[in-house]
């Protein structure tokens, strides 16, 4: 028996997260531990370890949804671009970081992270989702 | 008229690379100022400068090259896993990094570059290449 990922757990309900945008594959919601405003994490529901071991439709379909789920952060937060990284070395289950970005210092995991409080990240994922139903 | 990108240069042969893959829309060649050794770039060869501005067929076709590539180096270099950024502030035609890790420091733009000569980047490509070639 395996324990269930922390993405798994936010998949099924069992823990709460700031959802953005879902479809029958796949979730994403805001990173607790920003390092820009809308900093999104995208995950296949599957749960699997590496990006590359992903099967080619699960791969691709994540990758779909990625870009829109980029289209409507990018409508919403003021950024020159939506950066992306997988580094996948901390929690076993394919994620992909969907960076707002405007300079390309703003690019880096060892910046200080944002602390916000759960309205403003709750208002940021209502006005994501809306702008991702509206694509 | 707009200048070619050095990226489009490179596609067209106008200037050298070590290339590592191809196919009809895409390419991948070694980064020359690699952060970690098998650090490579992966271009779609439409001059889009932004990853997603790229059209659906374009972008899903750059995202199945790139697996495949992420899988050729992974065969090659000695790592945990290849991770993947896009950043894009710097060359205006969209490029995805896929950088072999093996902890989470590897993945930073802020590392100092290796200093790798022709020779040995020759061939890490030539050796990518080839397994390329048999996936």
């Amino acid at each position: 028996m395996t324990m269930a990922s922390i993405f798994t757990k936010i998949i099924n309900r069992e823990i709460p997260a700031f959802i953005v945008a879902e479809d029958d594959s796949n979730l994403a919601f805001l990173d607790i531990n920003p390092i820009s405003k809308g900093h999104t994490l995208v995950v296949p529901k599957k749960e699997v370890n590496y990006l590359f071991d992903l099967d080619d439709d699960t791969y691709l379909s994540l990758q779909q949804f990625t870009k829109k789920v980029a289209l409507a952060v990018k409508g919403v937060i003021p950024c020159l671009r939506i950066g992306t990284a997988v580094v996948g070395l901390e929690v076993p289950h394919t994620h992909i970081h969907l960076i707002p970005l405007n300079s390309m210092a703003d690019f880096s995991f060892s910046n200080p992270k944002l602390s916000m409080g759960k309205e403003e990240l709750e208002e940021i994922a209502k006005k994501i989702n809306s702008a991702f139903q509206n694509l």
